[in-house]
């Protein structure tokens, strides 16, 4: 046996809470290893030295590297106590618990060793936004949706509807236009917008906002936005917004009151600045540097490397922290509780006016600190208010129910990718991957993973497909059918294709009918009757199995391979 | 290379800041594996798709059954990206990123697969308590301690001091008592004084809290209370106290009223109950079980089995949620807000009283969320009060910054009973149990854990030992020369015997010339002069090897084997 794959880490993703009476228990075992059975002797704590229960594991994922096996432990007393049993297929018996893999365990000093769950608080249980399970989700990046509002000021429109977006440009989609087409939103499946940022901000992404609580006169007034949100709940549809906490714009007023004041200003604290001044670097304003992808929002267009040089970052345009490469950019310090709380009233404010959700750009930069409160005082006002975190990378710090509900699934846009659109991968690979990630948070967490193949930040996925519209296809059944909320952004049912930013957001074409309309909608009908239980993956022919299953129900779908499109149900 | 062992986890113990600029990076491998180079590849997150820098790690502690690698990256540039590359001694060479153990990486869409520490933001950096790393620490059992107060009411004393204890007996020990001894416990070296509760409560050790502001009668008053602070505080010694949050008296007045009024009780959902009114059991009444060592403080010795029914725990004592089998310790709701703010208000009096830190008993079944609200409220007001938590078992999930300072190390102190005392297990695999410990941790945590031989929940040390006084004091030596701070059961130096509770709390017997005096103030001594760097543990010639380094400094000390004793001070 590799015991040194064996792992498991109690009060994580390997053992928390479904519900007040539920524990999940998950135990990790490299792949492939030749094991009867994998059995959990537990009890109450208190009782565990002197007798066990046996609950036998089920393997559930098999990731490239490692199995995973679990099983839902049901107790009144929810003081839980418990170490593993493996036994291997020759017939050896190995202990694991907090003494490691052994062959022998002392139970009578037990209370040393044995990995333990204390106690099910209620107020530690991560419990799902109950609407997040049904909603899928469509995202608008406004400039580039609609034109409602014919009436308004639009010098600042540079460029005419239809043409190929530049970094810059401003076409004037606006709320109004999101508005009229809500209808055609809906009739598709859809029953959650997200939208980007749509306050005070000279860009077009609005991700650097210089007023948080208003509407950038091109995208409409606070009451087109409340106008929006009344008539999305009127049709039952939820509305999430970009809530863009880590940084601002540099013409925010607090910012530039500190540019005007230095260290004598009220706000010097609230950005993080080396000098008196905040100040750029002259001779190393932004280069004439390629557009990189930055692995964040809005800005990646904008964000030039850093030239030939010694690389350095930010350090080497300006002596305060910004995002990215970006010196308009200053970063909030939410180290402080002064920026905390104003940054929380902001989100609170966004709430009040009937938002549903945000979705927190850059979140990973923003102190843990700050996403603690937030969440704190967020769902003891709007307990249904969903909190999805902008994270590319390793994600489980934040979705232990103490900041975010879910993050943005790049994990999973990366497999998609890999596999649907470049080939790059095998269906192996790739189930082995959708494993790995499965297993990787908390059944509630995966639940409110927002999932897409594509958005503001990334190529369009037709793109990425080489313009292969069977393929788009394809990758989207899997996206609606994973679980986890599948994030579609606007114009795919075009479908809309185009490279990285700017030209993922080109203008939306309303003279076409949207060729994937009816499939999309078909889609929805599909996940709506989708068994609740876990998603599993699997090669089978070369093809990609995927599979949810309940307790009574087994759905299992072939994504490419003989048995390609075809569904099978099951009652088990 | 044995891959499934590979371990490593952004944001952890495994990847963290140490200050503002300085991330520490973890890497596990199987132990022994053979490996030329552990190096990382590492630049800001903008950057690294384009160049990286170098960093090599160095192995530090080896478990029984992995390896650890460390490497302090410093940065003006505070947003990490990095991959590992380890290099094997046949040459052949892998990359580590989060996309696991790979032949080759594909840098030019590492965004998606780097390791990230995204930004060290200095609200999330766990600062160590500045007192304490040179804390060392004496607690205090005060019923048997010392009688200072001969004027009392003493009628509730039971017990003749100097007889054995009994479960229920009552010696007479006093607050008076500790403050008239503190001269000697500060001659030993002592500068911590850890006091288990003094509140009101019909028990001997009070962890059962009728009234959590006022000091029991039988100890004396508030005042006495506020007196001992400030003389201990004029010594510039420390005093930590027992907060019992988990659990009150039944006869506390929030659980009185409910037992009187039930639902219609305003305190009804302070507590956890199944039913109308609060109700034991009758026909199960605590059984003539025999007492057996549970797994928390104080009223282990009243913990009955639950007889040779089925287990099923508390419920088949009472209708409501308890301490272990104790249906007279109803256990608060904290995930109740007011119950929260109810304990949080409590741990600030205590704090307002001049009390330098918690001890918070059966921390692990109080919900996180109150651990978390203490620690902001408690910091914000008292940045250097010190918060450790009775866990025993795993307690990372407690010491991410978020909610204690260091927890009570039972683990180590299970190294040292099976190493020290009962010769359980060699020298090998107590140096790699000792570094699987340290590598557990931040080393802010390490720093900050209370680190003892024996306390008022187990068998005293000596005893453990077969009453052999060399091994108690070969134990004491390697207790001071750990990272952590130890803390040493009253009467140790005279030193006092005895089974586990209540044998443990025998009283202090002053007619007795403490016998090991002299050896822990040479001990204190001696740890004065460690240096301050990582603790290493390793096996040489059947002994076990401490060594303390610091950049300049390596003091090696040798436990056991032909150097028994020795301790070598080299300059690096």
């Amino acid at each position: 046996m590799n015991k040194e794959a064996i792992y498991h880490r109690p009060d994580s993703e390997y053992c928390y809470p479904l519900d007040g009476s539920t524990l999940r228990i998950v135990l990790r075992t490299a792949r492939g290893e030749r094991l009867k059975e994998v059995g959990l002797l537990w009890n109450n704590k208190y009782d565990f030295c002197e007798r066990r229960q046996f609950a036998r594991l089920k393997k559930m994922w098999s990731a490239p590297l490692y199995d995973y096996y679990i099983a839902d432990l049901k107790s009144d007393d929810v003081r839980f106590a418990y170490i593993f049993l493996l036994t291997l297929s020759d017939g050896r018996e190995y202990y694991f618990s907090e003494d490691g893999v052994t062959e022998e365990y002392d139970f009578k000093h037990g209370y040393y060793t044995f990995f333990q769950y204390p106690f099910i608080n209620g107020a530690d249980v991560a419990a799902p936004v109950p609407w997040a399970e049904e909603a899928i989700v469509y995202q608008i990046f406004p400039d580039r949706f609609r034109r409602g509002d014919m009436q308004k000021d639009d010098s600042y429109i540079t460029q005419a509807w239809g043409e190929l977006p530049k970094p810059k440009c401003y076409t004037g989609g606006d709320l109004k236009g999101i508005l009229e087409k809500l209808g055609e939103i809906a009739d598709m499946g859809f029953n959650t917008l997200y939208l980007t940022p749509v306050f005070r901000s000279p860009s077009n992404h609005k991700y650097n906002i210089a007023d948080y609580l208003s509407v950038d006169p091109m995208f409409g007034t606070n009451d087109d936005l409340k106008a929006l949100i009344a008539a999305a709940h009127a049709r039952g549809m939820r509305i999430v917004m970009d809530a863009v906490f880590n940084h601002c714009d540099e013409s925010n007023a607090m910012f530039a009151d500190v540019k005007a004041r230095g260290r004598e200003s009220a706000y010097c604290d609230w950005f993080i600045i080396r000098g008196d001044f905040p100040a750029r670097t002259p001779s190393l304003a932004p280069s004439s540097g390629v557009p990189v992808l930055a692995p964040s929002s809005g800005a990646s267009v904008l964000a030039p490397s850093s030239g030939g040089g010694q690389g350095g970052g930010s350090h080497t345009l300006c002596n305060y922290e910004i995002f990215a490469d970006c010196p308009y950019m200053p970063k909030w310090n939410t180290s402080s509780p002064k920026v905390r709380e104003y940054l929380l009233n902001v989100a609170l404010a966004y709430l009040s006016w009937g938002i549903d959700g945000l979705r927190l750009d850059v979140a990973d930069e923003v102190s843990h600190t700050f996403w603690r409160e937030l969440r704190r005082a967020v769902k003891e006002k709007y307990p249904e208010a969903l909190l999805i975190g902008e994270v590319w990378h390793e994600n489980r710090m934040y979705l232990r129910g103490d900041e975010f509900d879910g993050v943005m699934n790049y994990k999973l846009q990366k497999v998609f990718l890999d596999f649907f659109a470049y080939g790059r991968i095998g269906a192996g690979e790739a189930a082995a991957r959708i494993d790995r990630i499965t297993a990787s948070n908390m059944r509630q967490s995966n639940i409110m993973m927002l999932n897409f193949l594509d958005n503001h930040d990334t190529p369009r996925f037709l793109r990425a497909c080489g313009e292969d519209k069977e393929k788009l296809k394809t990758a989207l059944s899997a996206l609606y059918f994973c679980t986890g909320m599948p994030c579609v952004f606007y114009g795919t049912e075009l479908p809309l294709t185009g490279d990285g930013d700017p030209d993922c957001r080109r203008t939306y074409d309303w003279s076409k009918d949207p060729e994937f309309k009816g499939y999309l909608t078909a889609l929805s009908r599909m996940r709506r009757e989708l068994p609740r239980g876990e998603l599993r993956a699997r090669e089978e022919d070369g093809a990609l199995v995927l599979v949810r299953e309940s307790e009574t129900e087994r759905v299992t779908a072939y994504f490419g391979g003989k048995k390609k499109g075809k569904i099978v149900r099951e009652q088990i």
